[in-house]
């Protein structure tokens, strides 16, 4: 098949400029005589690939300088878990706000750790919104509060940012950093995994308010210590190379493409596409979430008939989109729009999804 | 320039058949629509690489049925903390035998999680050999031992697997797995970053004998939890999909040259020829370890004089030579002869050495 659409949810698609470049570079990259995955990683090359990506990180998502960058190995589940062991004290109150399946696996991943507290749940309802902020139960001893700003599996999203005052806020931006602008002055720790809107799998960031950095956390080893992977310029052992240059490959083409500011105009034309898609097909499809809290990246929708989603996505597949089908946790279909959709693959989608209709009205 | 011999310790080397068809794979992963990089690790095409990855690997190193074998994200020095977070008890004795850089490092990373005790140590002698036998101090409560069958820096070897009786040994192999046959029935767990002689930089493995899986180790969070790992195989959460891709293939490639027996067959004689070229120099260079520990992967060596170093390695690197400098901890020079590093690339070296000693005599 030549390249399809490529819906996945992460691992997702990436540009096609982003891997030509890494295939043409894989067996000799700059003249090293050797690819850079195979380069060490306190070698000039790499260094140089792990600067700008850093230095490009910054410019994308306008990171203050009061903020460091880690890029550190593996992914969001195990930021989760160290979040409460670097920044809360032994025993000390954190508040969850849990709006879909990854805010509850932050708060199971966290309770070794923390007296970890509910502070607000859609979980009664489906997770088809996000708890009004008014509602929330903080606490006033709390280590930070923890939100999921993007729900990649229940496609929903915070699209405004809750004041909790002077307690840090703590984010899992992993399926939606960099889809629009961010103020990240408004965090203590925005993090993600990569392998979504930034990069390959095998990598995650950590842009964390230098201050919480001189917390003392918990005893704990040093290659689970934030401060000092900061302090090693995230090189306190040997990093994902190659995984970093393909996040610093997609972060520079999505400097080209005109930044954060021009991707929010895509993604909000292209969410826009489907969910015009499913409210306009009488009930054919469906999406379950309230619409304040839709997501611009992950748009899971239901057939009106169960029966007829191996065929949806067999033609589906036919017609050159991939990765639709839903997480087995909703079940249904799933269309993951990060920045490396292009626009005319969710036109294609909306497309397909009409005739499919009409052929199996 | 063209490829060059890349003796670095790692990053290191790949086999330029795998680096060939990862090139030729990368925008489309047999007819997926996709690279293997972009597609869910929960899909039919990521599931077969990984489980082909196993399968290979069970062969190569011939793993005993009763031995889980674990990919995990990151490198060596996160599995050292978490060895005793998941196989000793809070406070338990654990053995330590010290032979470089490494065996420090991991007893760093276990000191907040167990009783480390050092059973012997070599950096009185400034790790030339490894510690007698005869002179460990094992404890008889010791959860495990732990050693670091080959240190990348010092270059230095176990070449006998030591016998410590009824306790699980525990070994560090980063570097010098599937260099020789093994017999991993000798070990309650033996584990390593793959960025020598697996693959790429970003994963780990970790091949532990079923039983301690059982062991209820100390309170942690699920991610950092090794049955929690070995219960899902290996996708707890999402993997570093493309490192592990990557490791397969080069599996494979050793599998296809006719796997450890004859890869032992080559190291053993690039060791020789490089040991030789330094021992027979006349002392123009020189190799500090004892010969009994010699490392057949990592040879560090000196120049009669520093002042030649800088030379040294810039002739080197117009000759094609590349990644020859020594880690900082030592300086002078290190050669590292993984599998993927041909014996033209080190009769190269070689004959390079002999010629540099001849200009600069």
């Amino acid at each position: 098949m030549s390249r399809a659409h490529n819906f996945s949810a992460g691992p997702a698609t990436l540009p096609e400029p982003v891997l030509r470049q890494a295939q043409q570079e894989m067996l000799d990259w700059h003249g090293a005589g050797a690819s850079i995955v195979e380069l060490s990683h306190r070698g000039p090359e790499f260094m140089q690939v792990a600067a700008e990506a850093e230095t490009d990180l910054r410019a994308l998502l306008a990171i203050p300088d009061d903020y460091a960058v880690l890029f550190l190995a593996g992914g969001a589940t195990t930021l989760q878990a160290l979040i409460p062991l670097n920044f809360a004290a032994p025993g000390q109150a954190a508040d969850y706000v849990v709006s879909g399946h990854w805010g509850k696996t932050a708060v199971k991943e966290a309770r070794p750790y923390a007296d970890v507290r509910i502070a607000a749940s859609s979980e009664a309802d489906g997770f088809r919104g996000i708890p009004a902020r008014a509602s929330w139960q903080l606490s006033e001893d709390a280590a930070y509060v923890h939100i999921t700003a993007n729900e990649t599996i229940h496609g929903v999203e915070f699209r405004e940012l809750p004041d909790v005052g002077a307690v840090p806020l703590v984010a899992d931006f992993s399926s939606s950093i960099a889809s629009e602008p961010l103020d990240i002055a408004r965090f203590g720790l925005v993090y993600g995994g990569a392998q979504k809107n930034l990069g390959p799998a095998g990598i995650s960031f950590a842009i964390v308010r230098r201050d919480l950095l001189e917390r003392a956390g918990q005893p704990r080893a040093e290659i689970l210590d934030y401060r000092a992977h900061a302090a090693k310029g995230s090189m306190l052992n040997t990093p994902p190379t190659w995984s970093w240059y393909l996040l610093g490959l997609t972060v520079r083409w999505m400097l080209e493409q005109g930044g954060v500011a021009e991707f929010a105009r895509r993604n909000a034309r292209k969410a826009a596409l489907l969910y015009a898609a499913i409210d306009g097909s009488g009930g054919y499809y469906r999406n379950e979430v309230d619409p304040a809290a839709r997501s611009r990246m992950n748009v899971p929708f239901f057939l009106h008939d169960a029966a007829l989603d191996q065929p949806f996505l067999a033609a589906a597949k036919g017609a050159g989109l991939i990765g639709l089908k839903g997480h087995r946790a909703l079940g249904g279909m799933r269309a993951s729009l990060y920045n490396a959709m292009p626009e005319a693959g969710v036109q294609a989608l909306a497309d397909f999804m009409a005739d499919f209709r009409q052929r199996h009205g």
